[in-house]
Parts: structure tokens; sequence; C-alpha cells
């Protein structure tokens, strides 16, 4: 079958892989109808991670169940379903504590594991013509037939249970004011989320002014920080900062053109929020990154503002999501058409353009700030 | 009326100063019976805040009411109560989530205020013979007529509550493993709550022998850092780390003697606690502290491993105690007979003694880690 | 001054009382904008409670600051504010605790207070031109000045906060399905207060025609309990039941004209939410209802489905709601546009039209649903 | 094989029945070393169900696995486990929200399943020589190696966690009063569990000397309910009533000899708590209950004092406990010797001892409380 395949930094291809099968009785197989690129998957596309060739990309999968191991008992053939990007085993005391981002059993040495990524495990991606998908009465999350919601249950395998998971981070509850630094995918997923919780006011810090404007059409507040401190423009708009704030940038946040300061997020967080509040981070931190600015962060060592944090009173919360958590619940939305997350998704395209959009989504050209893949 | 009174670095003095007054109907004057020396009163005793002299010092008190504002309603002379060393107006948003450590109210421009400390309002300490308690109705708690019970209930005011406090920050919960840095009373209390609250597993990790030996004597167990990395000792002890983990030490911690490094008990919890697990940090963090190692650290900002962290999904909360949410259900554990904090308590002393018992204390003297004035 | 009296079953008359004065040094006077008529004063209007002639009505108040004690510390003349129906004081420790509507001190030897209502204090009501705020930093909530957004605060004082509650009760959470029972003023603010909490699906179950519209028009599903029993036309609308359900109905539940059967509110929702379920209870129950249809009813015993219950494993809350705790929140989303709860206002009058507006409401005449009186 | 099975009211026999064997990919077959006899497998006993004669009972079931199916992950073959008495397949709603005694799949039409328990599914009980454990990664716990703790892990299936259960109903939280309905076994480990989560206080409800002998045994305050109203014992030692209350008798509460009077308990726990209490129901009641004393109450329907519960604004959970929330972290609590739950083991007999024990434990001879039998 078709797979893209990672070839080396900013190389990747569509190249014919071997089919996937049923390896263990609780296995099913699943052919993919869409699957998206992740802002994550940049992180390895661009050598920033330790990433080796060979790697079939894609962890936003969804289609319909080709074939089910013996072992299987609520999925069926031919049912459409959506699966986390995390792959659980729904058993660990992590997975039963709700914390299937950190499964013990899927990965093992670590916590946590997930389709076609760098040291997740060894599962396979999707973006691909079919995927394998273990432990399936669990990863796997029944849609209605059909082909409808097709772009927004799209977004349930990774980013709108990505932004939602912030906003539980963040304890985020009705009447609250929240502050979201970035407006990419996640960023706007989280704001989306943000509001379907009933938040009064929510605050989205970037400087691009197309997902500026993207996070105003859903009713946040935009915040462009290349106009002054984001902080203090947001401490003029509220009475002295946001009950709650959420990074939804990570590492590799810059501040101007190719100048990364990998804490100037967390560090406007802990100035945004109001004493007592809480931070989310679900923007990436990586414990070793080899192309980061000082040896420091080479090592996931960041110079945070403790003092501060604890004279407010802050907690923080973070970690990827644990997508199960909320899938059925954000699925539910969307069917009942409270919530319609593909507002994100910016291009469909068939898996042959794959290495194309690779390079115009690392290059942030217009159009391609979110691509779903269709094999 | 006598009080103990800072002069300037390494240096109090009882001296006579005015008797406290009602100021505002919601007053009380409470004559002082116990008044305890805390740790965090170092930190302004040595020098290194922004204390001036003249600061009447003691947060930690207890006493009968004398006298009562026109406008109090459930307090009368003649009660014996304790006081939340955070002074708290019961009405701002704050004080109304329970976060009564944070008010307001009663440090303008500021959140949070405390009886005798720098930064923390106008309030007077009760190392004193009387104290002046504003919003007396909500920070006078009620305790029973007698003597029966003065040194545990001595502690009410904040050590057993900020003890407790940790708990509640690392939501530590029956079954769960805990590591607490740190066996100074603070941290003692802190073990001995997570006991109360049924945890399987306590660890406490210092290095002074006596120290270690009160923990074991509570039923935790000891973990000292001078005889190898502490969070492998707990790893080794546990399955690869605890399900929580308490910083009761702050940014005075030292490796070697006199040796600070403020950020290394952060960073050890970071190794500590298992994946998804919860950090409660109350040992002190302050954004200015001139007598930092490091230039950045006189700022207030660490070096902290927040790749591991985020890799792990660790969350972290901080502050100081919000006293009133939990001083009331201590005080029945008291009552009850079913907890005993005064084992921590070293020395009951007049007040006359104050100078050299902070001197001692300072010098980390055995028999002065926890004083009790008896003015 | 003018005020809305009691003067027995079915009869209120707008006579000249005394004003009132500063008794407390905690204490306001307000001048009275906006008092809205509430169905439970039809409890008493209809005699179907114990109060006695000489009750001035009204706890669903707003208004100015026109005098304040001496003790008041952030309140000041000229200020808008709402109070929440119920009176407290703040620092008893059900106040502490956040359910303010069972304050133990303002009403002594029983559990909450509130203004203008029998068994609830001395506290006189709001439907006059003067209003005395006991406890006046914890009862006043702070409004921006002007007259913008009325008729949106004057629902803070009770029923926007008391659907909330009952959603808070109910545990509802985004992506839920949600059934309210009773489309009166306090059933749709339920609705709306689920649906601002990301419910995916609202069932609202009346009667009335009129009520169910509006449900309908906030997005709700009405459903007719006169065109079949209301649990199964839910459970056919579900996968079998719905997570919460809510009554805001009350004792007084009538199947036919002038048929009450107390219980079967409760019992409905027994059958209608899934296992696991919780129900929250806003409807009001009494211990002594002399005008009971049975024996058993006169003295609050029901007959209750507690096999199903516990079969289900349910949970159930209830009681009237502690506004304190939301009103705050519930502002901010009227001040940011982000909640309109007076759509439920049908009608405003001036005060000398009480009588009136009392006689046609208790007619359940169209157009007298949810009245405010303008002082 | 040997096993218990039921032959009719009051009769049970030990008979040979044929060995389980794995039929899933997911099942393992484990040979049983303590299965003990619950006060719930007396309701089929007593043929207060419509259970048919051919059951094999017991759900309280631990041992050595024997074999495993080909889709088992975690579990090996000479692993000692302990069983939930609830059968749950890990991955419905239900399970994934922690209500694993209410899954949707292992008893289709119903939520919930158990061992040996008449409309809990097909499951075959434990007391018996082997047992089949179907979806044996979710349900089967494992235990440390050899027999260390045998009795105290035999507790593990049921009633410590259902005792632990009725504490989280009832929200028990440190420093706390408590009241607990009936000092039978499950009684007896929700006191248990109270004083574990830190009660301050826990009052125990019952007439028999020895019940509340063990009840005072281990530091709860035995109240007699022959001797007076119990609610009104429990006032007068609190102020006014328990924060929280539990009922761990159910539907067959008796006040005489013989005279069932099923909502007693109910009603007495609404009298005991304070307003704004919570309380646990973990004691049976069931929708249809032929030998009831009333026609209501043969189809579950109670007369409940619903006017005082609204007043007072209580709560209350209900339902069988969902064992797997709970079973790792009490089974740590043994390990580390901080719980020994097998304090209310009365009596271990070989299986074939059963039919006597089953008659002594009806006829509630002394020493036959909790017989835990050994195949």
């Amino acid at each position: 079958m078709k797979a893209v395949v990672y070839e080396g930094p900013n190389d990747v291809a569509v190249k014919q892989v071997d089919e996937p099968r049923v390896e263990q009785p609780t296995d099913v197989i699943v052919r993919i109808t869409s699957s998206a690129i992740c802002g994550s998957d940049l992180h390895m596309y661009e050598g920033r991670t330790v990433a080796e060739p060979g790697i079939v990309f894609g962890h936003e999968n969804m289609g319909i169940v080709e074939q089910t191991g013996s072992g299987v008992t609520s999925i069926r053939e031919g049912d459409r379903v959506s699966m986390p990007f995390n792959v659980a085993c729904g058993f660990c005391r992590n997975c039963l504590a709700g914390n299937t981002g950190f499964c013990l059993t899927v990965n093992p040495g670590s916590a946590g594991g997930a389709y076609g990524y760098v040291g997740m495990g060894p599962y396979k991606g999707g973006q691909a013509e079919y995927l394998r998908v273990p432990f399936a009465d669990f990863n796997c999350l029944p849609l209605p037939p059909g082909d409808e919601h097709e772009d927004d249950f799209a977004m349930l395998a990774d980013i709108f249970p990505t932004g939602y998971h912030a906003t539980e981070l963040a304890e985020v509850s009705p009447g609250e004011t929240v502050a979201v630094y970035g407006a990419g995918p996640v960023g706007l997923m989280t704001a989306y989320s943000a509001m379907l919780r009933g938040a009064a006011q929510v605050f989205v810090v970037d400087k691009i002014p197309e997902r500026l404007g993207l996070a105003a059409d859903i009713g946040a507040v935009p915040i462009d920080f290349t106009e002054g401190s984001a902080p203090e423009q947001i401490a003029e708009r509220t009475d002295g900062g946001t009950d709650n704030g959420i990074d939804a940038v990570g590492y590799q946040a810059t501040v101007a053109e190719g100048e990364e300061q990998p804490a100037v997020v967390l560090n406007d967080l802990i100035a945004t929020v109001r004493p007592t509040g809480t931070i989310g981070v679900v923007g990436l931190y990586l414990p070793e990154d080899p192309g980061a600015p000082s040896e420091d962060a080479k090592h996931g060592r960041l110079l945070i503002d403790m003092g501060s944090y604890f004279e407010k009173g802050l907690r923080m919360g973070s970690g990827q999501a644990n997508v199960k958590a909320y899938n059925r619940q954000l699925r539910d939305l969307i069917i009942e058409g409270r919530a319609t997350p593909s507002f994100v998704v910016s291009k469909r395209l068939p898996l042959e353009d794959a290495p194309e959009a690779y390079e115009r989504f690392d290059n942030r050209e217009r159009g391609y700030s979110k691509v779903v893949l269709k094999p």
C-alpha cells in the first residue's frame, strides 16, 4: 500500500510499504479515509528530533474498519471510527486514571504511545491506506455511518481534544477569562473549547494576522504581541490579568524571525494570569533538543519565573492530551451541531500530495495551516 | 506592652510598644497566649528580605479575645481563638473561592496579607502581649475554653494547615505514595498530613538525623540525601517514583554547607514523581532575593527541567496556605484526639527569651527547631 | 416608603411602611431599581405556607447603595449592586464552604436566610423603595454603573444563579445530555445554563406551548408530556436516557388540571437518566405542606422509586441555590455579551401594579410569567 | 470440579460441575485460593430474589492464574490475582468514566455484571475450584506472590472497596464527622475506610453488641439504636448532626425482630446529617422485591422524607461499588501495613463446609459473620 514515509530532514515521500495485518487478537485494521498533518509532525520533518528515516507519519486518523481480530468485542467490520493519536491499553494504572496519554503498556520503558511518532512505540502512522489499531475496543471511537461531518470528525484524533485538554489543564470554568498563547490550529481549538465551556472572555495571542482573524471569527479577542507586551495588553483589558492561561506554542516559540526563546510563553503566562490562576501547557517541551539555542535548553532546562509563580500561588498542568477522556463527548457536540471544529481545516489533498503539503506547511504558506490527507 | 521587634539583620529585641486598639467595628483585640516562631521569620531575621527595622514579628498566634468592635457578630470577649497567619477579608473574589492566602482587600495592590511580615500589609505581629485582628468574624477560629491542647492548637495558625495545604496542592489521596522534601517543622506537618489522609507510603528527604528521626517516628520513610541521589533512592523503593511530591524547603535549599541551589528541590521533585504526578510547593520562592547566588536567582528566575516536566505530564501547585480552608477541620481532629501536631514543638519560652530563641533557631541548634513563645 | 405587603391568601397590597435604616455597622441601605416577582412568592401568595400577614415580599433585588454602615469596607454610596436572594454572613462554616444558601448565622436555629420570605429570618423584602442589606460587603455584588443590562442583572439575584445551580447539582459537563423538567423561568434558566456550559443536548419537559416555544428558541428540545410519557420520549431521542436530569418544578407538580402529584417529577427523573447519572433538584419540596394531597405528603414524605435509583447508581443533589457562588461569573457573562438571561422577562411594571401582577401571574396569564417591578 | 451450587431457598450444595475453560482470547482461568461469602449472597439464599437453582455462588474471589487466552497481555500463568466482584469490559463509556460497576458490555440490556449473581450476567461464581475471568487484563488485580496477607487481600474483591466506595459516595474528607448505619462486614469496612481517610469522628449504628464492639475496636463511636433514636443520640454527640452519613444496611432493615422497615435507614440518615451534608448508599435496594412488607415496597417505592431532604440541601449517591476504582490503592495500603481489613473475617472453612456456613450465617450465628472459603 502507499504511505507517507520520512526520508530525512525536510524530506518525506509517498512510497509502497507492507500492508498492516492483525497481529494480536485485540487488533483491528482500519482503511483510512482522513489523516491530517499535525504541527508536531514538523518537529520530526525539520530534523528537530531523533527520528530515523523510515517512519510512516500520521497520528490524526479516521476511517472504516476493514478487519477485526478474534478478541475484539465491540467493533465490527464496516464501522466508521476515529482513533486517538495516543495508543493506549485501557487497563494499566495510568489508563485507569484516565491518563491514556501516558499508557504504561504500549511503549514499554516509557509512558505514552502514538502512531507514527518518534519515541512513541512501534506503531506505524496513518498517512497511508491502512492502519493497524491495537487494543481496538479501547482505541476505536465509533462514528455515525456515512461521510457526514468527515472533516469535523477528523479533528477528533488530536487537535480538538488537545485544545479541550488545554482548557481542562487550565481548569477553565464558565464566566472566567482565559489567555491562549498561539493561534495555530491547536491554539484555535483551545480558544474554541474555552468558548464552548462558557468562558466569559478569551484572549488569543499571536502575530500572524490570518490566525488572529480566525480567533476573532470565533468570538475571541485577538492580541498581536508585535504591538506591545501581550501580558500588558491583556492586563489592560481585564482587571489585572486572566483567570487562566494556556500555552499552545511550546519550545519553538519565536519572538522575532528565527529567534527562538523557548521559555518566553511560559513566563508571559506567569505574568498574564491572576494570583491563584491556573496555567495549562499543551505546547511541546522536550527533555532533549539538539537544536536549542542554549546549552541548558538543549537539555530541556529553561529559566522560569518561579518567584512570581509562587508569590501568585499559581498552578500549572502539562502534557499531551488524554484524547480518550474527551473524544466521545466532543463527537456528540459535533453530531448535535453544537461544534464544528473543521473551521480550522485549510485544505484537503490526496495522499500523493503529502510531500508538497509538508513543505508548504513548514514554510507557513497560506492555505497549508491544516491539511487533511484523503488516502 | 512588650513585643518582639526586628532591629536589623540577626537582631530582634523585646521592647515596649503601643497596645493595639479596635480601629474598625469589625476588629477584635486578642491577648496572646501562644505565638510560635516560624522558619519564614528567619528569612527576615537573616536580612534576606527587604524588611525594615521596627516590624513586630509573629504570625502563628492564638489567645483570648479581650475586646470586640461593635460590628463583630460571632466572637465574644473571653473566647479562646486561633488566627490564621493570613489576614483575609472573607468577601473578595479570592476569599470567596477559598483562596484566603491571596486576599485582595487587606493588602491593597498585592494579593495576601499576614501579621508581622514584610510586604504583607500593616498588620503587627503577635509575638507580643496583644494583637489586633481585623475582620474578626472571619479571621478568628473558636477553640474550646480552657488550656487543653494549647500547643496543638498553636500549630493551627500556620504550620499544620500549611503542611495540609501541601498535600492538597499535591492532590494526595488514600493509597498513594508521596515524597516530601524537607523535614523541618513544615515538612513534618506535611508528612503527618499525608499519613492522616491515608497515604500508603510517605518518604521524607533531609540530611539532619534528628529531623529524619522524627519523620520515622510518625511512620514515614526517611531518605538521607547525603547517602545518594534522593530521586534514585526513592525510585528504588517504589515502582519508579512516587505519585506525588512536595517541596517543603524553598529557595534557600542547600546541598552542601552554605552552598545554596535554589532550584535543586524543584528539579529533584520533577525527577521523583511518576508520569502524571502532582507536585505541591509550599517552600518559599521570591520574585526578588538580593542574596541569591546568581543574577537570575536574584530575580526569582530558576533553571527548571521543563522538558521532563512536560514529557511526564506533571502538575504543580504552589503558594502560601489558605489556612482558613483547613483550620476548623484540623482543630476537630485535635479535639477528637486523632491529631497531635505538637510533636514538632521543641521548646516553650517566655516572650523575653525571644532574642536567644531566634539566634539559636537560626543556628539550627538542637531543641530550637520549633519554639512557642508564651507572652 | 411604599412596599408590597402580604395581606393574606391571594392578597397583596402596596402600602406605606417604615424606611429601613442602618442597624449594624456592616449594613447598607439600597434604593431598589428592579425587584422581580418569583414563582416561589406564589407559594406564600396562595397560602401554601405558614406566612403571616405583614411580610414585605421581594427577594430578587438590585439597586443603588444609598447609605453605608461604619464597618462596611468595599461598598460605597452610589454603587450599583445586586443582592443574592439568600442573606448570608460569609463566615460561618456553611458560608465558608460556599453553601451560602444555608448560612448558620442569619436565621438562628435554621440554615439559610432570605429577604421577604416566611421562615427565612427577619429580613424585609425588596419589592419596596428601599432595602436593608446586612453583611453588605459579602451580600452586595457590584455592577457597572449606569443602567445597561438592567433586566439581565435583575436575573442575578435568583433565577439565573438558581438555574445555574441546578446544572451544578446535576454535574452537567460539556458534551452531555440533560433533561430539564419544568419550562417556567427557573427551568428556562436551567436549560440556558446547561447550553452555556456546553451540553450537547438539552431536553425541556412541560405542557404549556409558550414555555416550550421559549425552550426551543434557546436551542433546547421541547418535550410535551401531554403527548406521551416524557421519560419514554426522551429515551427514544437518546441512547436510552440522558446523562443528567433536573427538577425545576417541585412539590406542586400537576399532571392534569389541578391534580397535584408531588413525586411525579422526581420519579420521572429516576426513569429518565442513564445509570450512573446525576439529578439536580431546585424545585421546592417542603417538610410541612398543609395543602398536600395526602397525609404523608403533608409532612413532606413522598413515594420515591428507591429500587430503581439504587440499581442505576444515581446521585441526587438538592436545595436552594448558593447564589454567591455563581453571581460574579454570571454577571461577567452578561457584561461580555455572552449571556442575556432577560429573555425570560415578560413584563416591567411600576411597584403600584404589584397586586394585579401577582393575581395574573398566579392565574398563569400570558405575559405575566416573569414580571420585574420598578419602584 | 467442586462448586457451591444454589438449589433453592435456604439450600446450597457442594456439587461437581464442569471446569471452566478459556472461551475468548481475553479470558483467563483462575484457581481459587479464597472466596468469601457475602451478605448479598443471603438475598439469593433466602429466596428474596428471582434466582433460579443451578447458580454457582461466589463473587469475592482471589487465586492463582492457571491459564491465559491468546489475547491477554499483562497477566501470566502463576500470577496471584484478585478479581473485583463486578465483571467489566474496560472500554464502554461507563467503564471509561470509572463506573465499572455499571459496565454496558458484559451484561447486555443491563448496566453491570458480577460473578455468581442473579441478574448480573452469565458469569459463574468462584466458590469453586476454578473461575473463568473475562477481559482479564482489566479484571485481574496482580498481588504479590506467596500467601502473605491472604485474608486481607480476600477483602479486596468486594467489601473493603465497597466500604471505601461508601465513603466516596458520602464525600468523606479529613476532619469530618460520619454516621454509618449498619455494623455488619460492609458497615465495618465503611467505618474503617472513613478512619483511613482522616475522619474526625465516626459513629456506627447497630443493635448487636458484638458488631458494636468491633466498631469500637477500630476507633468508632458505637450507637445502639435500641437505646433511643439514633439520629438524636448522634445529634447530642455532635453539633446537631454529622457532616455525612452512610447506609450500609439496605432494604432489609429491621427495627424489631422480623419487622422490616425498608426506608427506616434512609430517613434516619436524612435526620442525622447536617444541612448541606452528603449521604452514601451501598446497602442494597431493589426495583422488585416480592417479599417486601407493602405493595409499594414490592416495587421498590419507599416513603422518603423529601421535604427535609430538600430543606437541608442534601446530596445522596448510591449504587454498587466500582471496585476497580479503588482496589489497587487499597491493596497498596495492605502491602505497606497501613490497612488490615481481615479483622472482619470470622472464620476460614474448606469449600465442603459451605452449606453449613450459609445456614449459620443466615441465622446470624456468632463466628459466621464473615466466612472465607478455601477451595
